[in-house]
């Protein structure tokens, strides 16, 4: 007996792995020779390329990616907040960095009814709630506006590092967020 | 006779706009059909879709967009650079909006010799060199590092639009790019 994954698990670590380096548009073919599982399985758990695509992005990992981040930098609501622009700038130096997974994805599939969009925007909705949990707590006048702006820079480091790495986008947002956060300082501080 | 444009114009036409609205993967197929050219004028024109691909980004026309913005916008350098998210918040909000095409070519084309890659970057720095000359004209202690806070915002703006549009990533950035320019505001004001 071996501990290797099933067909399931085996499917999805093969497209996450597989889009990410080539695209949303890498054949069915490839992820299931990556993944050493037969065309039936694909259907029967995933009901199709599309469906597995969705639930490749739906358990990326991401956003545990930045609630570990901020974990690692305590309590205080800034700090967790310029934490994800740390991990932001970590990500986008590794050489495998590719850009976001769900830009890609988001920007690759022009049907709008593919399930992938649905996932992205449930993505960037928890990233917002997440942003905005720290923003009240750290007592920010509009915490659902600043979250915005939070957004667009993450969403804007992911993309920029790509044509531009040595600008460092992560530290240059990071120095954005520390205006918005500096310009709604609580009155306690 | 006619004033129809060339097989090279119709093929840049037809590339420009097939692209932005079914992602660089359209087929080169369907682009020849729109430009009603012959395979032949493709190859001897552009050598193939890869360079057709590549010149339909350098002669994209975004760039004279930005720059007719900021000459609406008049002389005053603060104006000028605010006036690139009024034109941001315009072009998102637009229904043909289907993101960055200069963002959506560097992330669905995973081979980094194809040659839209250099134009997607000559694209970012001439986007760069123009915010730096505002940036210099309204007394900015960095320019360049202010101009690539900025193109972390342009980015974020123009895919965040995609995902959440309703959230107005581009005023959301403006209010940033405000702050970024009050941070710094010259001595003279």
């Amino acid at each position: 007996m071996t501990d290797r994954p099933g067909p399931r698990e085996r499917l999805l670590t093969a497209a996450r792995d597989l889009t990410y380096r080539e695209g949303v548009h890498v054949g069915v073919d490839a992820i299931l020779k990556e993944a050493d599982v037969a065309r039936r399985s694909l259907y029967q758990h995933f009901g199709g390329k599309d469906g597995l695509v969705a639930e490749a992005l739906r358990t990326s990992g991401v956003p545990e990616r930045y609630r570990e981040a901020m974990r690692r930098a305590g309590d205080n609501p800034r700090d967790r907040i310029l934490a994800v622009f740390d991990e932001l700038e970590a990500v986008t130096t590794r050489p495998t960095f590719r850009g976001c997974r769900y830009t890609s994805a988001e920007l690759a599939l022009p049907d709008p009814t593919h399930p992938a969009h649905a996932e992205v925007r449930a993505y960037k909705e928890g990233l917002h709630r997440l942003l905005v949990d720290e923003l009240v707590r750290y007592g920010h006048p509009d915490p659902a506006g600043a979250a915005d702006q939070l957004l667009v820079l993450i969403d804007g480091v992911l993309v920029h590092a790509l044509t531009r790495p040595d600008a460092h986008p992560a530290r240059a947002a990071r120095r954005l967020a520390k205006l918005l956060l500096d310009a709604a300082r609580p009155a306690a501080e």
